[in-house]
């Protein structure tokens, strides 16, 4: 008998496991029938488009396609909440730009100086610190601000139909990786917990690190100069310096993804290029070819002809947040 | 009957697989004990010393710990190598160092301008490609060079107790990678058919990459300009950005490994650090304190106090390289 039960039992599971939706916060359409195609076909041993496992490299931007980067990348509310948080350290900062203007609640016109401002409020609160004083300050932001719109803290305005897109290409030996113009080591704080990657699977951009040891502790210090810019033509070759093969699958939402998308599908072989269209203001955000973040117009009118997946956050998800209700 | 059969079959495959020893070119004796200790403590759930996968990380030296490094660096050859295969196209190299003296075969004085000469054969032969190219060349190197002592292919150079060790603790769930002095894109032409250590686990030295379309062709070009040197307190720098977490075992054998040892053994809990002697004349080389290459003195010195083993290729390896009979 119970040879019987076991058997029985398998073989539900078994059952259950190939008919139980994978991706069950994604609608029903072509999209949704694309992305299980292209993981059935990479993956089944003798189809004409079979990959092997250690060639199965997915990469991930993250503002705007594993969370969302509205009214400003969450990465900047957190330089500016941390800016505020050092300013009775830094009483110079009262009278100088571009910190002026943060304190006195101006973001506008303290990012109005462009990418040398940027740089400026970064390196302020990104360098001159040890590798683990940085994560602890981002480890404790994380769990104490929360978004002016949603009042939900920052990490849980992560994708859950991107959530499950990674599960299952996982369930399905893809390796996934994170490729952001984020910072790594910021990502890094919150990669494994929230989206299940661990940190030597994160690209992003970096400051420049050194090694000393201090009082006999051997220490690793942000140092205030630049290292590495990930976005735009940077994407493949980060990806290039760190992964060292090119992906088969990318996803992203922005032009700052396009080369990597078209690195990624230029490969020869069964490819995949998704992008993630902003265009649902009930639950989320509309913005595209005119917003000053996650800027999208050449991904847009050349999906089509790159053969490039445009999901459409409104008609193909279900679900935009874990919390929400369905 | 069957089912017997099954039970018993998977009771000795079982019993077999515990008593296999996972290390069978190691000699017995202190140092395969606590190798065997280490991975057993920090597996074991419930062990005080247990790590959780995800944080089993181990980093690998590449020179001199993993294959062999004399007479001079196996890069080195290969760039030597090069620089002949491409003098004719290069008329300019017959009057100009140090080309001139490599094409007339004294590397001695082609490498007497130190660092700034290494550099410039290094960017003649390894810049001003795709990446492509680049591995194609590597590729070509390997399948055709043979050592001059030995004769053999340099990827079969390769020591059998380390290729046993990075296995054993695979197995084991530790993620292996490596953290060479070398090129990463060197390096990463074989290191995954050689030692099972794929592009994405190599880490190394390199030379800036840009994106460019050529031809309607996405490419990654090689510069020559210096990107990052992995070696010294450069290893925990490339550790940081690109594992981005502690190691807790690393192996080396040469005093530019000192720092990733200090930073990996520094940490809390159960660590690892391992250092390769160099020791054995008859069957490989013998050099430490005084060598051109290798050289290992601070790390002889202090490895006792630092807890670190030391290895004796000589008696705690009962073979060096694969196709040697025991």
């Amino acid at each position: 008998m119970k040879n019987i039960f076991t058997l029985t039992f398998t073989f539900l599971a078994l059952a259950s496991s190939s008919l139980a939706d994978p991706l069950p916060s994604w609608n029903e359409g072509v999209n949704k029938q694309a992305i299980v195609s292209f993981v059935e076909r990479t993956t089944t041993a003798g189809s004409p488009d079979y990959v092997v496992p250690t060639k199965r490299i997915a990469t991930f931007d993250n503002d705007g396609c594993l969370w969302s980067e509205q009214p400003i990348y969450f990465q900047l509310i957190f330089i500016i909440d941390q800016i505020k948080a050092l300013a009775p350290q830094h009483p110079e900062w009262k009278s100088a730009e571009p910190f002026a203007s943060i304190l006195k609640g101006d973001t506008k016109k303290a990012l109005s100086g462009g990418k040398k401002s940027l740089i400026e409020l970064a390196m302020a609160t990104h360098a001159n610190v040890t590798s683990e004083e940085f994560d602890q300050s981002v480890r404790k932001w994380l769990s104490t601000a929360r978004h002016p719109k949603t009042g939900r803290p920052y990490n849980e305005m992560v994708f859950q139909p991107m959530l499950e897109l990674l599960a299952y290409l996982r369930a399905n030996d893809f390796k996934t990786f994170i490729v952001t113009g984020g910072g790594i080591d910021f990502v890094r704080v919150f990669a494994e917990e929230t989206y299940g990657i661990p940190p030597e699977q994160v690209v992003g951009s970096s400051i420049k690190t050194t090694y000393e040891v201090r009082d006999g502790k051997p220490t690793l210090v942000k140092l205030p100069e630049l290292n590495f810019i990930d976005d735009k033509e940077g994407k493949p070759v980060g990806i290039h310096q760190h992964i060292g093969r090119r992906p088969i699958f990318a996803a992203g939402n922005s032009d700052g993804d396009f080369q990597m998308l078209e690195y990624t599908t230029a490969g020869k072989g069964a490819r995949f290029g998704l992008l993630i269209h902003h265009n649902d203001d009930d639950r989320e955000w509309a913005y595209d070819r005119d917003s000053h973040i996650g800027k999208l117009a050449r991904g847009l009118d050349e999906a089509k002809e790159r053969n490039w997946n445009i999901i459409s956050m409104k008609d193909d998800w279900a679900k935009i947040y874990p919390a929400e209700k369905k």
